[in-house]
């Protein structure tokens, strides 16, 4: 499974806040939310506009915007260097089923 | 209740996915994704820009981005006049408790 689209992150005020598989957002760590991929999954996703990667794991689902694929958490966004434009293309590929 | 911040709306390719509260996405229903309301809310949005209004009820969760409070069903974005623009400002209220 390998998807193109645009990916955002998580508002600060989200940490803490319960995610749809039940545990809190934490901004530290490394996962996402994605609309249909089985909580647990390790995705790796790539920054199209500077070639960067993160490995995160689908914890949550969203988001409902049009060519949105990807909710990254605070930590997953810097390491994608993505945090100053706030939305940027990126390919996402499973790389372990859970 | 009030507060005002960014509302988005669905892509259409939301039509029939479950949201949170159970139910599948209808576009032409008068719905909204919230993060902290009750499913069941009644809620009066206000387009800031334009000074139209719509009613709708909360029945997903969501969005993950700043400053943005609420994702609409395409019916409640289209009835604010804010398809074209996509992110509009608005102030909610709340006018029913489920």
């Amino acid at each position: 499974f390998t998807q193109t689209g645009n990916a955002s992150f998580y508002s600060n005020k989200f940490q803490g806040k319960k995610m749809a598989n039940g545990q809190p957002y934490r901004k530290r760590k490394l996962t996402a939310a994605h609309n249909t991929l089985p909580f647990g999954t390790k995705v790796k996703v790539k920054n199209q506009e500077n070639g960067r990667t993160v490995k995160v794991k689908i914890t949550d689902r969203g988001p409902h915007s049009r060519n949105r694929i990807l909710d990254l958490s605070l930590a997953a966004a810097r390491r994608l260097d993505m945090v100053q434009s706030g939305v940027v293309p990126v390919t996402i590929k499973v790389i372990r089923r859970p």
